[in-house]
């Protein structure tokens, strides 16, 4: 991004959004929030936001034209609206046929489509990555305690796992124990599936240790990082904490940490560790 | 197996050890059924029952050698013991310090450590493929309709993902839809993913339209086949239809059908179609 240029943020909910905002202005980039239907959280300091509902596509390309914003990041958790939820106006009416075409497809054809979308508009979406690169996973130990020789063993088997999966597109998070997949990412998310492995060590389906288990989280290899970069933050530890896993491990520079200091803080106090596999 | 060859049968719930009793004693073999403290079901006939509880190794030993039986098959659902409930006679005394170097390790080594220690006293682990090779899922349609280009597509998807999954030791199953996997199968079991595909259908967090979505159930690739039979049945059909899928794909020739009649039956009522992946 040439410095300068302003920058639209396209705002869910969580921390990432406003981190992202941070990083942008740290860097000189003015920057523009668009808040989908109230979804974004607060903590945007002075930047502009704007509250644009889901459907208006003809409002959200004439505000980014006004403030000659030409890049765009996309960044935080929306609630997927139900069809009815969305009003289209002028703009979107005109381009439901390529809409629904992008519907058709899976998640990551329908991410990829909205890129291409936006490329025909002169616009440019780029990664959270690209925006705060600083907010990557690195190498080696990110936080809590440095895992044993045997959960490194299993952190390679969930590695292996997550790639395998990755390929098949499909989800992008495992847990692993004593060498043995306990819990892999469908279509629940990667909370809801350390709640499962926590309900089967309680339920005694899964016997083991306390503090046994890790969560390997990674990117798909074909994973497009602008639209669906995986994250883990503070909530990751404590979910974790309470299904009695050992700690995280993530892929190094294609996870992303949101609120390091706290995810720090907690992985110290719990006892689980977070890892950056590279 | 010689003809006339005593055959025991290691019975936990569930038709299929009934099943193997019937096609050993069909192909002359006398048959022993070894109860696994009240697991199994009835439905022996007039088969010779002995139900052992769990851990009595010595008096088992002592009644395979009284009834000059050397093979034996394991089949049916076990609630896995807890470490408390079981009695050790004094000839699982004697095998103690092998028997806690098993379970040492994961649900594999577990099996093919019981399997090595059986061969240790004569004694001939085979398949329940083995016994009734008739049970294994043939290729094409087995029941219910026949599936639409786009489900084979869906097939195709959830076929080289269990493969994937297969060589990293975690589930055989996966529910695809679209291309995308909705659920993948860890400890948790085949039943519980498929009621959790149906949850995330009903939550909204899987939109499809109805009777869309396939189960693909495989054999790991290094699978031991008399150890760990992967297998489906009349629930498997109700569940997958309780949850909306369209149908369920097995790998010929590795995944063993027990209940066949009623599982055409509710297929072909219910319209979930079964299909045998070649």
């Amino acid at each position: 991004m040439r410095r300068e240029e302003p920058l639209a943020i396209v705002a869910g909910s969580g921390a990432l959004p406003a981190l992202l905002a941070q990083a942008a202005q740290e860097t000189g980039h003015p920057v523009v929030i668009v808040d989908l239907d109230g979804e974004a959280d607060a903590g945007f300091g002075r930047c502009e936001v704007h509250t644009l509902r889901y459907g208006e596509v003809g409002r959200f390309l004439k505000l980014l034209e006004a403030r000659d914003c030409r890049t765009l990041v996309m960044a935080g958790g929306i609630t997927r609206p139900s069809i009815a939820a969305i009003r289209p106006d002028w703009g979107a009416v005109k381009l439901m046929p390529r809409v629904a075409r992008i519907l058709m497809g899976g998640d990551d054809s329908l991410l990829r489509g909205v890129a291409n979308l936006l490329d025909e508009h002169g616009l440019r979406l780029v990664s959270p990555l690209d925006v705060a690169p600083h907010l990557a996973a690195p190498g080696g130990l990110i936080a809590g305690p440095e895992p044993s020789a045997r959960l490194l063993a299993d952190i390679d088997v969930g590695r292996r796992t997550a790639l395998a999966l990755g390929d098949t597109d499909a989800g992008q998070a495992v847990i692993v124990d004593a060498g043995r997949a306990i819990a892999l990412e469908g279509l629940e998310g990667t909370d809801a599936m350390i709640a499962r492995a926590g309900a089967l060590r309680t339920d005694g389906r899964w016997r083991s240790p306390p503090r046994s288990g890790v969560l390997v989280k990674a990117a798909k290899p074909s994973q497009d990082m602008r639209l669906d970069v995986p994250t883990i933050g503070p909530d990751t530890v404590l979910a974790a904490h309470a299904a009695g896993l050992a700690g995280i491990a993530v892929q190094a520079g294609r996870v992303l940490l949101v609120e390091r200091d706290r995810l720090e803080g907690l992985a110290a106090e719990r006892g689980v560790f977070v890892w950056g596999v590279s």
